[in-house]
């Protein structure tokens, strides 16, 4: 954990980076979804740890934008997966929403169109690589092409194989060139899944986030957990990671991924691009302009 | 102004929608740069009132956006012009970036490239126009196909006349499908761009921001204006009205913005959908599941 966040003493006791990133040996199964894993503190702390920590957040993606507008190459990618209601959207509203949207491309990927599907599964998803200076965040990715499509086997085994393959050269190359990769996996239980579903249905103001579909997708919970496992495997590396968030408790899940990205963005040693031009010169035109 | 804002005792004594909408016999030349029409109150008021209302934003955007979802066609687009140093990032962090970035649509036009120069200068502005559900915001837009060209003579004066006629017929037709049009002019003065533009130079943290090209630019102000004024005379209509912010005081321009988004979102009659399901049966489904 960067220095800068210990001296507020946080709440975190053990880094989050660490606790939850997906190492060797990772078993989903034993994977918490419903603790605060390194902090100390109740639900109010943590919301207020989350307001305090916007502002670093917002300077750090503003000199990353700065130096995209130079020279600059960096960039970083968050991809967010979960089943559904784990919180998502709440990471994106919560903890991207600090930060300026200029500075942010945003793509939720849905089922692929007709015409998305005549291409390789990964067509659709180059198209939305984060520019230099930028952070791109997908609400689902290519990674529902080796989980909804393992689930349903819309995929055979062997197209599947090449697909993780595919995957990894892909985040290699993105790595290579600049991107810098954080993949999350909001994890929750079923139990928590009813209850969110059921006070989906007991809020008028939530209606509309109901499908039916829901259902019928959450009745194939061994296979999704089945199917992460093998991704999480398959797909970690040291370059792009995969973090298994426990969100249960959506306060935390948002501090968490929070403080990836504050470690992600630290990490790059921005600074404040000095601009190109001649700072003396420029200044005595503007007082003469 | 809507009556849940004025409850508020908000600072607003006149509705700023009505005081800054550009109407017949509008006069660039007369409009406030430095003042708060309509507004009681300082700095710090406007700023609390900002805040305050950034929630009644985010509930219209979130019906807006809940709309979109199901059959709804309305969808908004805020289009910001200004002179360098107006303040429309500013609009953007403050006002769009108060509300969920999952409802936003942002596009920041840059000078067109080569391949979009092949083709008639509506023709990229078209691919951004916001989904049904969505809140559109051009930084930039296709006006700077009558201002910038205007000013150094690109087009001829005939070309001009087609492009004033057929950015009316373009922003017809997307009204007539469900987009609610808001064109914003930030007006400022010479004297304060210049303060503007040394302040940059004397901001570490903001010495990125400035461009030599700046200045060159500054030197056509009268002709900017003159172009503003003709654009604004010929391409105002009820359906896509044009505003005059007044940009001195950023945190009323920020202030008057979010009035006109709310007013414009309030006059859309939004409601929570009820969503496409029988709401005992899927309750009951969940109960079981």
């Amino acid at each position: 954990m960067a220095k800068r966040h210990k001296a507020k003493n946080s709440g975190f006791v053990k880094d989050p980076v660490k606790l939850l990133k997906a190492g060797a040996g990772f078993v989903l199964e034993d994977a918490p979804t419903d603790t605060a894993p390194g902090f100390i503190g109740k639900k109010r702390d943590g919301r207020l740890l989350l307001a305090d920590r916007a502002e670093s957040l917002g300077v750090l993606q503003e000199q990353l934008f700065a130096q995209g507008q130079y020279s600059g190459v960096n960039s970083v990618l968050l991809i967010l997966q979960a089943m559904d209601t784990a919180g998502k959207g709440g990471i994106v509203s919560h903890v991207v929403g600090s930060v300026d949207p200029q500075g942010v491309q945003l793509k939720a990927f849905k089922t692929p169109t007709a015409a998305e599907k005549r291409h390789d599964f990964l067509w659709r998803i180059e198209k939305e690589a984060p520019r230099a200076g930028m952070i791109g965040v997908f609400d689902r990715s290519h990674y529902e092409d080796v989980l909804i499509h393992r689930v349903h086997h819309w995929a055979t085994p062997a197209e599947l194989d090449r697909r993780y393959k595919a995957i990894n050269d892909f985040e290699a190359r993105l790595t290579d060139s600049g991107t810098h990769i954080i993949k999350i996996m909001l994890n929750i239980n079923p139990e928590i899944q009813k209850e969110r579903l059921a006070a989906r249905l007991q809020n008028p103001t939530k209606y509309w986030k109901y499908r039916e579909s829901d259902l019928a997708e959450r009745a194939f919970w061994p296979q999704y957990m089945e199917a992460y496992q093998v991704a999480i495997e398959r797909t970690s590396s040291t370059a792009a990671p995969w973090f298994v968030v426990p969100a249960g408790k959506k306060w935390y899940a948002r501090l968490a991924v929070q403080e990836i990205l504050l470690e992600t963005l630290t990490g790059l040693g921005l600074t404040w691009p000095k601009g190109d031009f001649n700072l003396a010169e420029e200044r005595r035109k503007v007082a003469e302009a």
